[in-house]
């Protein structure tokens, strides 16, 4: 099955706003094991859009629209897309509660320009909009299909679990001999991607299950996507890959598919029954943001200390002013100190210091931009690793948040589980 | 003149990477008043490379094509572009000089793989590449042009200069002394799209400039896109609208263009000369994160406390069991003397304190999901705003911190600045 991404509005050809609709659909395709073969984006223009419309239709078997759905006069994607496949609009009863739900919930009237939002082609199934006003369509058109989805990138996110139960069906029951495809990805934060090609390049040579190698930010995704005829076969190949893959990469992988780094984390730190806190200078709570992002987070995470003045170091943690006076704010013995003082402060089992160069300003030739040191402390003592951060100010604090998850995964694995 | 931007790479269809040069270059010929009608990503495959290429050439002035001009055999627009137009290839003296320099500044030999890049299609112009080893390319082909650049945003950046210039002689030479196109975006983040919308009713109705509102998550941007001969003129009624924007959402706009929330907190607490510190229960980090991902943050963030676990809030925050009995953790109270109690451990000028409950669990009848107190504290004493916020986990700790920020800026605006 092949997709066509197509992305509706003036303001993502003036460049105003990123695309974040075409990477994150992209995404969700590729999961779906649904290859996506050209993304276009267009401006609001009728004559654009329809062109566009038939051509992807004719090349490809699922559009996915973005944009367009909303209540103006700007809003075409409705009336386009029923005019290229020759569909009535009619008022929809289903679309019509989803505009009305949104109103409801905030306790407020409908204004009579929403309901144009439920005007839709004749057929379509609506995907509930949980939190906006626009509903999304799904329309058949002969072997093909077009998903219609609003704009904001917040709205379509919630939406994407309804199409994907549409689209895995449409995948199922597809003519393709009742091909089903089905797809794994597993994440790995402590190697980079030619490590991780290298490790399974005997794997990236194979048809059927292919592996593909993505890099994020941090992680290498190595991707499993299998086809066979029934579901229990593809289950059956996925679980073959899945072993080919752990044999070449081990505990390097921390998850698979949605589970973040943080879900690892906290899943050892609950496994092992260990509370932490977390003493942050650079990242300045984007540590603790992350480790609290799990739901259920309470059961391990007691505090975070994000000290950004040297203040709040020695005051709250107790970082000595002989060590910020000897050594500097960035330096091992302070992140050692950091972890071990809200270590203490939170009466917590682990404690995590970070403090570095975020830049732009503030490196010198010994302390440049992007050197930062993660510490981390037990009852035992703390011990500091540094790393060397490449990017601007906002890459190198999500880099330094993410080794510090990773090596404090890599820290409890490397203990023995209490029996 | 119209243009089309073309961006090659696998990577970009399946969503692994966010796809900025699109934006960029967006931006870029906007700036330069070339209208760009369409935008289309392709992966590294030669067959709809080629197909889309053709496209845009027939309906293109001129195509802006990124990726696909590095050493290897993935990369594949020099072949493409010089099949399409009929051009042979030809290794040319300065595209050579170009890739050899990148290697003698590094004072590393030249792979003979990357002498690849210097094979070009015959008469192309070639744009040097300050920062990465591929030349860029201008190619003309009958009464349009071809402008190919590297893949890597970091190295088009500073390749648009000269590619610039070629554009504008080109306009000049149509006798089009061009149009020009300039747009800026007002943000807002205390009102929704329909109050904004109805605010700026009249400006919505008009064609020169276009006014458009976009929403997105505890934000709506009004984006004005003006069109004008010279850029004097455009500059002149961008002007004259942003006064019209302003006359009719007052303070409501928080910032101009690329500028955030926190940028605009960050220069107003620097104007008034004020520190802060904040305590975070739900958010956990994440507004001490955002109000320092400002360069220069230092300057009046003194620190923040993740006070997950109540022993937190009591031992640290001096928040006393009493309250945290009779009210709850999740309380006006509480996070009145959370934000007073960061305040006095950090000696800052304002505390803010963030209390609530972001789900999955955690929901009472009087106390469900999504139900956030913010509280202020100064030297006079602490007042707590209830927020009823709606979306998941994230969404509602994502929208506490966007209101935080937004009550810190309008508490700070309220009062007087010192002389």
């Amino acid at each position: 099955m092949q997709a066509e991404i197509l992305n509706v509005g003036t303001e993502l050809l003036l460049g105003g706003v990123a695309n974040a609709n075409a990477a994150r659909i992209g995404r969700w395709l590729a999961g779906l094991g649904v290859d996506v073969y050209r993304q276009v984006a267009v401006g609001d223009n009728p004559v654009r859009l329809a062109n566009a419309f038939r051509r992807a239709r004719q090349e490809a078997d699922v559009v996915v629209v973005t944009g367009g759905l909303g209540p103006t006069q700007d809003d075409i994607t409705r009336e386009v897309v029923a005019s290229e496949l020759g569909l009535p609009l009619e008022e929809d009863a289903e679309a019509r509660r989803v505009v009305e739900g949104f109103f409801a919930r905030r306790g407020a009237p409908v204004p009579p320009s929403a309901l144009r939002q439920a005007v839709i082609p004749r057929g379509a199934r609506v995907i509930p909009n949980p939190t906006g006003t626009a509903p999304g369509l799904i329309v058949e058109c002969g072997a093909g299909t077009a998903i219609l989805l609003p704009g904001p990138p917040a709205e379509v996110e919630p939406m994407l679990a309804d199409a994907a139960r549409f689209l895995l069906a449409r995948l199922a029951a597809r003519g393709e001999a009742g091909t089903v495809i089905a797809s794994r990805a597993f994440k790995v934060a402590e190697a980079g991607e030619s490590e991780v090609e290298s490790r399974i390049a005997d794997l990236l040579a194979q048809a059927n299950p292919t592996f593909a190698t993505l890099a994020y930010p941090g992680e290498v995704h190595v991707r499993v996507t299998v086809k066979a005829p029934k579901a229990a076969e593809a289950d059956g190949l996925l679980g073959e890959a899945e072993g080919a893959v752990r044999r070449r990469l081990g505990d390097l992988v921390f998850a698979v598919d949605e589970k973040t780094l943080e879900d690892a984390v906290g899943q050892l730190l609950c496994d092992r029954k260990l509370t932490i806190a977390v003493a942050e200078s650079c990242t300045a709570g984007l540590l603790a943001y992350r480790l609290t992002r799990v739901a259920g987070s309470s059961a391990y995470f007691i505090m975070g200390v994000a000290s950004y003045a040297n203040r709040a170091k020695t005051a709250v943690l107790g970082v000595s002013e002989e060590s910020l006076a000897a050594c500097g704010a960035v330096s091992p013995e302070v992140a050692c100190e950091m972890a071990a003082g809200v270590r203490t402060l939170a009466a917590a089992d682990l404690g995590v210091g970070i403090t570095g160069v975020a830049g732009p300003a503030g490196g010198t030739a010994q302390k440049p931009v992007g050197l930062v040191y993660v510490a981390i402390a037990d009852a035992a003592g703390a011990a500091a690793t540094a790393l060397h951060l490449h990017g601007d100010r906002e890459t190198v604090r999500q880099r330094a948040a993410q080794a510090a998850l990773a090596m404090l995964r890599r820290w409890i694995l490397a203990r023995p589980a209490a029996e």
